[in-house]
């Protein structure tokens, strides 16, 4: 793949469209730029970071990317877990982060427009001062409303509320070549031509860059109870789940915590859990309109929790406690992160009744590779998170295992009828697994789509499918 | 466009690999398969029409038409609004009619696997002895779950439960080359590689079959109250809808007819309403666990409709009177072509909050055009059912007129936000409406997609996009 290199001509364009103070080049580019979350990937200097403020800007950044085939790497607020915000193939990193504006509120439809750098937490507080509700919440809540979109982030309410793409009503974009196009509208059905806005989600900034999102709102729960749930044994603990699938009361969040997990992230907060000495806990969320439905459906829960062989049920009522539990859970990644030198991950989505197998095969896989691994995740929806952790094991060595460890915890969710990633996404990171497990008929139709938005393969080049060199 | 012809060799080849029972040629195709719900739209006698029985045998077909170039149209009840399974270009009509088989029941994740040419209505019949329930209820449970699933059919239920999109878990294709392929399986969550199965939702066809399918189930609601609610007024009327959305009950349906439909629908059926001398109707569904519950949440409907101007509320909790009204709005269709002469008809979908103003547009345009419509719909969905009827007006006027009524509603339709279809699709009798609609890049998307499933143009066609000629 051949790539124009940017010019001096080229950042003079770029400046003269955008402003010199949104333009960055060489040592004046940060390191944020060069890396998300998992740096453990690779990090990549681009050749230019501009930030821009409006479609406009972006259709004459991508205009000038297309004419001259310069790599493009959208970025929003560079919390993935996966790569896909680093230029690995340098160029232009286009920061999406300064389009931060809630656009319109409809109050009538219960939607909002917002652009692509708007965060999660930013967009469900302004919801909340509405009395409205913006459910997805993804483990980091600074991540953008853009980068969830692009990866159909779930997070902890998904079992309750859906993902990411549940939300998604509509969307303006810029194509690889500067047209602005718009995605579906303000409609709650829609069968007009090809679904592109439901193509586009999830499809990781490869296709097209989301320039405005109209996001769907419910109204706010007015209670929301958790439940902390201790289980000696991990079938009990897992065997829960289906439970509750096959209930009338709804769970918004049913999530598993390992007792080690716990203790290392109790450790991490310096938080206080309401108990710890059992080996594996749930912690389940209710929400509801009344106190007295919420209460209802707790009861309801406690009862199945019991029966499926839970040692006790712990109610968390109060904001303290609430916080407490729900700020342990959300401290995982970086307690597990702490607690080693290395670590990678994958986040690895299986049917919801082969959990318990999945994790067991997983602990199995820890034993013989002698790498420790540290699962926790979405058991309400089959989402394991499990992280691969270095300790003491020599740096290549480990580097020298853990493809052959993913690789195996891959074929297995294969076998089990599950999927890479559920929703952390590909990126780069995990493109060449993707390829294993889809095969290449899969991945010639894929390339054929990416074509069909960017035959010149210039939009985040590398990840999600990567480019075939010719 | 230059396609193969099929030979008495080819005829071979297809009973070969299928039955000699299921292969049908000339006079011995019935007349069913050359026209679908609206043969106004043209019919078209296909050279062979095969039934088949399993994916091999779709994918034997397949790559017999790719590697012969001729043109395939998938067929599954007919039952379609907009030409999308009549044979346009001749060639085979592959039906999956005799695919009907439940597969497997997953008791524990809340999905059925089935194949493309179960009803709509067996399935939910199916679902029900299991205490379960597939919500999705187009007008026409006839429908096969295969043709619902590539229109992306909405129905009565949608405000509450969704469109038939949130009920498809994955699915298995056959590519038009004959290459069998999955997408997705059975998981809550993924983002691994780009989201085919929601592309193939309301693809209509045109990029691979579906020959078997997962859909969501979900726990069965134990009690379902109905509410006719008279209106003296249109806007009071569909005023009421907003009202609905921005609060914390949630109608399954809320269904707009106007009085003349209702009188004409119970004449059509011979059923009795509970009542009929006002303007507008407004009929609401609302389901729960437990009668409490039900009964609660239509008190509060009823007060919402005072507040928003309604004459009366009429509470339908028996089976007699439910079934009476809800027979009465399925029936409107039907009532409305029994009515008149010949017909034409569309689904806009718009805004919620545009469609009193859409409403009131369409009837101007009517004393305009002189020609009668008869409007209905989903108004919770902002999507609305127009019926242009010919009455007494002569044939050639009407089809000369018929055109640009159309294209004076798209247009408005668009002014509005809104979009071409809401659930009928646009099979080829709106291909040309969507390419005015969409513009020309858009549809150089669509034809892009097209491409990278079917580069040799055989899958259905001249449906949703034309074929350039070449």
């Amino acid at each position: 793949m051949e790539y124009g290199k940017i010019t001096q001509e080229g950042i003079d364009y770029i400046i003269s469209v955008t402003a010199p103070d949104r333009v960055f080049t060489g040592e004046a580019i940060e390191y944020d730029y060069c890396h998300d979350e998992m740096p453990e990937y690779g990090t990549s200097r681009p050749d230019v970071v501009v930030q821009a403020m409006s479609t406009q800007e972006v259709s004459a950044i991508m205009k000038y990317a297309y004419e001259n085939r310069i790599p493009v790497t959208p970025r929003g607020a560079g919390t993935g877990l996966a790569g896909g915000a680093v230029a690995i193939y340098g160029g232009i990193v286009l920061s999406l982060e300064k389009m931060n504006r809630i656009l319109e509120w409809d109050l009538d439809g219960l939607t909002a427009v917002v652009e692509p750098g708007v965060l999660v937490m930013e967009l469900a507080n302004a919801a909340m001062e509405k009395d409205l509700f913006y459910p997805p919440e993804p483990g980091e809540k600074t991540a953008s409303i853009g980068g969830n979109v692009m990866t159909n982030a779930g997070g902890m309410k998904a079992v309750g509320y859906g993902v990411t793409r549940n939300y998604v009503v509509s969307m303006e974009v810029v194509l690889p070549n500067g047209k602005i196009m718009q995605f579906s509208s303000n409609v709650a059905k829609n069968t007009s031509g090809y679904d592109l806005k439901d193509l586009i989600v999830g499809s990781e900034g490869t296709l097209c860059i989301a320039t405005k999102l109209r996001m769907r709102l419910i109204p706010l729960p007015k209670y929301s109870y958790t439940l902390l749930v201790p289980y000696e044994t991990l079938e009990s603990c897992i065997g829960t789940v289906p439970r509750f699938i096959n209930s009338p009361i709804t769970p918004i969040a049913i999530e598993f915590m390992p007792q080690q997990l716990l203790l290392d992230a109790e450790k991490y907060l310096g938080k206080v859990m309401p108990h710890k000495t059992s080996a594996y806990y749930l912690i389940l969320m209710f929400n509801g309109m009344t106190k007295e439905d919420v209460e209802k459906q707790c009861d309801k829960a406690a009862q199945i929790c019991f029966e499926a062989g839970a040692e006790d049920v712990f109610l968390c009522n109060t904001e303290e406690r609430k916080e407490a539990v729900w700020s342990v859970r959300s401290a995982a990644l970086e307690a597990i992160k702490a607690s080693t030198t290395d670590s990678d991950e994958c986040d690895i989505v299986v049917p919801r009744n082969a959990i318990a197998d999945f994790v067991q095969y997983a602990d199995a896989k820890s034993r013989e590779y002698g790498i420790r691994l540290m699962i926790n995740g979405h058991a309400g929806d089959g989402n394991t998170h499990i992280q691969l952790c270095r300790d003491d094991m020599p740096k290549e060595k480990f580097e020298e295992q853990t493809p052959l460890l993913m690789n195996d915890l891959y074929a297995k969710a294969k076998e089990a009828g599950g999927q890479v990633s559920g929703e952390h996404g590909i990126g780069h990171a995990r493109a060449g697994y993707l390829e294993n497990f889809m095969g290449e008929d899969m991945i010639d139709l894929y390339r054929g789509i990416k074509c069909a938005f960017d035959d010149r393969y210039i939009l985040n080049p590398g990840k999600v499918i990567r480019v075939k060199e010719s």
